[in-house]
C-alpha cells in the first residue's frame, strides 16, 4: 500500500499527475523586470480595479485561478479541490480571492513556500485519484505586505541591503490525473483536456514535504540567511530519499533566498559534499533587475516562486529545454508578534520534482 | 482511477483509515466546564510554564502531539506528514509549536474549521498510502485571540452576547492506515500499533470539503451567524453526495456554532427539508456551562472542536455507543484588517465521517 514513499520525507508518484496549465498575473514593478514579457497579466496600478492592497491581492489570485483554469478549457465546476494561500494574517486575500469560484478549498499558511505545499497538495490528490484536476495558487502583494510585516508605505522607512523586495504577483496551476485527457479531445465532462491545455509535457512526479528548521536566526529583514537552512534541509532530503544528486536536476529552483540567501545555501551544501553552483537558479534572483530595480536582495513572497514557475520555468519543462527540475520555495515562518516576542524565524522549504515528457 | 469520489465534493475511503489515538489538552476555564474531568491535561493557569500566551499556545500543540503518539506508543520518526493550524496570524503557535517534533508539516488556515481540515488531509493521505501514520493537530488559546482578533485583554472591553468565548485548548489526532497494527503487536518499526492505540474501532470513512459561502453578514462578534450558512452548505453536500440523510448519523457535530449559530443552523436546514434538533450537537455549546461560565454565545476557536472530539465523541464512538457520526467543524474567515476595510466575514466547514468498527 505504502509503495510510493521515498525515505523519511518524499513521494514518488507511480503514477505521476499532469501539470496542464499555469497562470500569471502581476505588478507594475514585474512587468518592468527580466521576466516581464512572460507573464499573462501585467496590472497598471498595482491595485487592479481595486480599493485596497488587499482587495488587490484577492483580485489577482482570483484572475490567475480563472486564467490557468480557461486556457485548459475546463470549467471551474470540474475541479475538485483548490489548495490556496498568501502571506497576510488568517489568509485574507485567498480566502476573499477563491470564495466566487466556489470549489471546495483546503487554505494553506506556509509562508513564502506555499505555492510548493499548494503543488504537493494537489499532486498528492490527484495522484490518489481524488479528482480529475486540482488548482494549487498562491499570492503576495508588495503593499499588503508591507503593511501586514513593516510598516505603512508612507512612513518611508529605509530597508536595509539584506532584505527582500516583496513581488506583487499570483500564480495558478492545474493539476490533472495521471491519464486526464489523454484519451481525446476534450468535451467538457469527463475529466479529458485533449489538445486544449497549454502544457502536455510536464508530470509532477514526486514531492519533499518540508520540516521547520530553525538556527535560531531572529532578523527579519534578513529572510534569506533564515530560509537557506531550510533549503539545504529539504533539497538534501530529497537527494537522500530519492537516490539523487544534483546532477540528477537540470536545475534546482529556490524560491526567494535571494542574493544573501543564495551565498549561504551554496555554501551549506558544499560542506555537505554537494555543488550547487552550476544548477542553482532562485526566482527571488530572477524575477527583478537587481541594480536598476533597487530591490535589494531580490524578490520574495508567495508570488514570487508562483509567478516565475508559471512564466519561466514551465514552458522550459513543456519545450523539452530541460528535462527534471527541482522546485524548492523557501518560507520565512514569523509574525509581527513573534518578531516582537523575540523569537527566531524558523524556515520550511518544500520540494516538487517537475519532468518533461514526451 | 477516482472510484472514492463521491458526488461534487465527497470522497469515501474503500479502504478507510483508522483514527488510533488522540490527545486534548486544555486551560483551567475549560477544566471547570462541563468536560472537564475528559480532558488529558489541564493548565493551572493558562500560560503552561511559558511567558506570552502565543507561547503558552505553541506549548499545549506540542504536549497535545506528545501526548496522542506516545498513547499509541508510536515514535515521532515513524509519523509521516503533520497537518496543523492555529487562529493566529502567519500561524505562528503551530510553526514555532511543532518545530521540536521535527516532522516534515503542511502549515494550515481555516479558522475555527481548521480541526477538520487537518484531519480531512491526515485522512486523504493515509488512505492514499503515502504513509502509515499522519498526524493532525490545531490550537487555539483566549488569551492570544483576543490579542489578535479583538482588545488587549487589561482594554476590559465588553463583549455581546452574541460574541464566543475562544477555548483555550490543542487536540492532536493520529491517523493509520487502513491496516496499519492489525497483524499482531506493536514492534515499533513496520506500522504496527497492536494493542497499545487507544482506539481500535473508529475509521474516517469519508470527508466532505468545504467551500466558501458568504452570506454578506459582516459582524465579528456574531460568527455563529457568519458560520452556520457554511456548515449548512457542508451538511447538505455531504447528505447529497453520500446518499445519506440526517437519520444516517447518531449525531452531526458542528464545531463552534454556538447558541445563535444552532438557531440558525436548524433553521435553515429545515427550510430543506431537514430536520436536525434530534441530533444536532455543537462543541462550542457542549465545552461550557453557558450561565456558570458567561461564556455567552458557547466557545470557538480551533481547539474548541478539536478537544471536544479527542475527549467526549471518540470515546463514545470507540465503545460504539454512537454508531456514525458527521464531524463539522466550522470557520469564520476574517481578519482584523478585512474587517477594518468593511469586508464580510465568510463561512467554511468541513465535514469528516467518523464511524465504529468491531
Amino acid at each position: 500500500m505504502c509503495q510510493m514513499t521515498k525515505g523519511k520525507q518524499s513521494l514518488m508518484f507511480e503514477k505521476a499527475p499532469r501539470l496542464i496549465s499555469a497562470a500569471s498575473v502581476v505588478g507594475s514593478k514585474e512587468a518592468e523586470g527580466p521576466l516581464g514579457k512572460l507573464f499573462d497579466v501585467c496590472g497598471q496600478d498595482d491595485l487592479f480595479g481595486m480599493q485596497t492592497w488587499e482587495e488587490a491581492e484577492s483580485t489577482m489570485q482570483k484572475e490567475a485561478c480563472v486564467l490557468a483554469v480557461g486556457k485548459a478549457h475546463v470549467r471551474a465546476e470540474e475541479i475538485r479541490y483548490l489548495f490556496g494561500g498568501d502571506l497576510l494574517r488568517q489568509g485574507i486575500a485567498t480566502s476573499m480571492g477563491v470564495e466566487e469560484l466556489n470549489i471546495p478549498m483546503f487554505g494553506l499558511y506556509g509562508a513564502c513556500s506555499t505555492s510548493g505545499e499548494a503543488l504537493a497538495l494537489a499532486a498528492m490528490s490527484a495522484a490518489a485519484g481524488y479528482g480529475n484536476y486540482m488548482l494549487a495558487v498562491t499570492s503576495s502583494h508588495f503593499g499588503s505586505a508591507e503593511k501586514e510585516f513593516r510598516f505603512p508605505l508612507g512612513y518611508a522607512s529605509q530597508r536595509p541591503l539584506s532584505a527582500h523586495w516583496t513581488v506583487t504577483g499570483s500564480g495558478a496551476f492545474l493539476v490533472a490525473g495521471h491519464n486526464c485527457g489523454e484519451d481525446g479531445p476534450a468535451d467538457g465532462d469527463d475529466g479529458d483536456t485533449g489538445t486544449a491545455a497549454p502544457f502536455h509535457h510536464v508530470r509532477i512526479t514526486g514531492v519533499t514535504v518540508g520540516k521547520i528548521v530553525d538556527y535560531g536566526l531572529k532578523d527579519s529583514q534578513n529572510m534569506g540567511a533564515c530560509m537557506a537552512p531550510a533549503a539545504m534541509d529539504t533539497i538534501l532530503a530529497n537527494f537522500e530519499d530519492m537516490s539523487r544528486d544534483e546532477s540528477d536536476y537540470d536545475r534546482i529552483i529556490t524560491g526567494d533566498l535571494g542574493y544573501v540567501g543564495q551565498s549561504i545555501l551554496l555554501d551549506l551544501v558544499q560542506k555537505e559534499g554537494h555543488n550547487l553552483y552550476k544548477n542553482h537558479l532562485d526566482c527571488g534572483m530572477t524575477i527583478y533587475d537587481r541594480e536598476a530595480q533597487d530591490t535589494h536582495a531580490g524578490g520574495s513572497g508567495c508570488g514570487c516562486a508562483a509567478v516565475t514557475l508559471a512564466s519561466f520555468v514551465l514552458p522550459k519543462l513543456e519545450k523539452g529545454e530541460w528535462k527534471r527540475v527541482l522546485f524548492v520555495p523557501t518560507g520565512a515562518l514569523m509574525s509581527t508578534v513573534s518578531y516582537n516576542e523575540g523569537a527566531s524565524v524558523p524556515g520550511i522549504a518544500h520540494g516538487i520534482v517537475l519532468e518533461h515528457f514526451e
